[in-house]
């Protein structure tokens, strides 16, 4: 296997050991179980953010903790959900008395899990909100997901939140932002290559040295179809189309309702992308894919876009939700608005998303 | 060939067109010939700095052009070294009045054409300095090289000097500041796998499925050794060994005398590490590995510089100075004194290193 790994089975928690020992003025790792936390967490009067999902991700979501952007991170085992305990220790890691916003990634493990741990905060008294992220619209219903899975949305979730957390947004009015931002943001993604698990050791799934995979998800499930591989610009084509063209998704979510203390279902439907939206243009790596490439994919997405009527107003570019050593890309459409780009404007202090700071 | 890209004769082209409609505040490119160069440049009474060389080592050089660091970036074609042409253009359009240092990898080709390009600047008036990075301890004289090759130190090279030059640090002072970075820093790279050329379009070296070759060049040069693979501990100490045990390196290089208008062949010497240095750990992927990796390989060097009494008062961890998917790392140690660290920390806006701002 070719990977820069001691024993498989320990991975995540070297990783985690390599990252604490990296930068200790930003955060600081619990093992057993594990989390991330900002090293001066809880902070005092400010709404608390957590995330987690499986690792294999990364960056996301270790590497987002830190000031303007998460207070704990869960990584789960590879691919693999945290637990319910591993999300409670670290909800009360970081709780400062102001409640814990929860940001999840659709997936049917994650969201379990998450609801236990909602259920089990609550119980001992700490405010609590779990937000879904659903974005990607190549599919309904997948693999490990009932309905849209959560893709690149929730890396700009975790920043404009984390952001309005800093500025002293309560819980409900977090809960409110975190929901506008996965309902304006649609993503879609592609793979070159399989990714290798360290526990396997060989490709998750096979895909021949001709082909691509459209729509794929963050662990290799498949996507929309596979097809000859293409060039830079149908590849991208095929993607922001998906994106920009995606007629109205509705669906029905679970929320928390604090002063219950009960589960409410609500409908949700994202609105659709119009001439003259401003927007946050995101063209993510699937983690072997080198810069240089993403820089192509962005050459031909900013030409759809102004063709489009959608005025690309900030953007990222590079590896921020991965799948382990896939290459492949991911691109990322936010319609923003005047709050939105300035949290997005607004200081962060992570491992691996820095500026103004 | 599993790459996002168009026809591969317009690669380079085309990613620059795509950084530059990316980052419009930031950097301009002037095409044919090609160079990346600070948006706001000339930058009054100011010292310039210029770099290039070969693309697919992206973020190197073009992601680094901006406010702290370089002011004009040349790329080749893949792998291919800029002409003398193009860094003249370069030089020129960045040049303030108060001269320009070019920061040069140890290839032939770049030295040589960087070296005509220095007497062509020189000619029409331009006070000029080339300051060379040859930190690569795996091999003496290289597939493209005489002496040692130019890698990681590069990267670190341009931040610090970037800042000095900033402060106001004159062209003088910023050679002499330039050929103590690299006197201070040393590096050595390997590869798990080979890298694929746009142009070529198959791996550009075999390296059987068991095997890694260390003390790999960023072309994909043979390094020391080729080896069964070994674990992330075991690679990270061979690499880490190598630079901290490295013997004192002398060897005679060519700097220009502006006074005299001629070259004149000096002697440098690197010191060794020594217990209680102060150092600057950067840990690089060669592009296809992801950040957790890196993380292990940063874990175990952390624990080898500690027992050798050398103490890590910085870090750079990531995707820096690649080999286009090529899956990988390079460690480099840089010995760090109170100007350095000053320098390091200072505020950086760059397309791809960003602090401070």
């Amino acid at each position: 296997m070719k990977k820069l790994i001691n024993n498989p089975d320990n991975v995540v928690r070297e990783s985690l050991e390599g990252m604490t020992i990296a930068y200790p003025e930003l955060i600081k790792v619990h093992f057993d179980p594990h989390f991330i936390y900002r090293a001066d967490a809880p902070v005092s009067g400010k709404v608390a953010l957590v995330s987690g999902g499986g690792s294999g991700h990364e960056p996301m979501h270790g590497g987002f903790v830190g000031m303007g952007m998460l207070d704990a991170a869960c990584p789960g085992e590879i691919f693999t959900s945290p637990t319910p305990d591993q999300m409670l220790e670290a909800i009360k890691q970081v709780n400062s008395g102001a409640g814990v916003l929860n940001i999840i990634k659709n997936y049917s493990g994650d969201v379990m899990n998450f609801e236990m741990a909602a259920e089990l905060a609550y119980s001992e008294g700490i405010p609590i909100f779990n937000s879904l992220i659903d974005d990607d619209v190549a599919v309904k219903d997948s693999l490990y997901t009932q309905g849209r899975r959560g893709v690149g949305t929730t890396v700009l979730a975790e920043k404009i939140c984390g952001a309005a957390a800093e500025l002293g947004y309560n819980l409900q009015q977090l809960a409110d932002l975190c929901r506008r931002v996965n309902l304006n943001g649609r993503s879609m993604g592609m793979a070159l290559t399989s990714c290798t698990t360290p526990a396997k050791g060989s490709p998750t799934f096979d895909l021949p040295d001709e082909e691509m995979e459209v729509g794929i998800g963050i662990h290799g499930e498949p996507g929309r179809q596979r097809l000859p591989i293409k060039s830079a610009d149908e590849i991208t084509e095929m993607l922001a189309l998906s994106i920009i063209e995606d007629s109205a998704y509705s669906r029905t979510v679970r929320e928390w309702h604090q002063d219950q203390g009960e589960w409410v279902d609500i409908e949700l439907i994202d609105p659709l992308f119009e001439k003259g939206d401003r927007i946050l243009a995101f063209v993510n790596s699937m983690g072997g894919t080198p810069s240089s490439e993403l820089y192509i994919v962005y050459r031909k997405l900013a030409e759809i876009c102004q063709k489009k009527g959608l005025n690309i107003v900030r953007n990222l570019i590079g590896a921020y939700i991965t799948s382990l050593d896939m290459q492949g890309c991911s691109i990322t459409l936010l319609k923003m608005d005047d709050e939105l780009i300035k949290l997005w404007d607004a200081p962060v202090k992570t491992p691996c998303l820095r500026w103004g700071t």
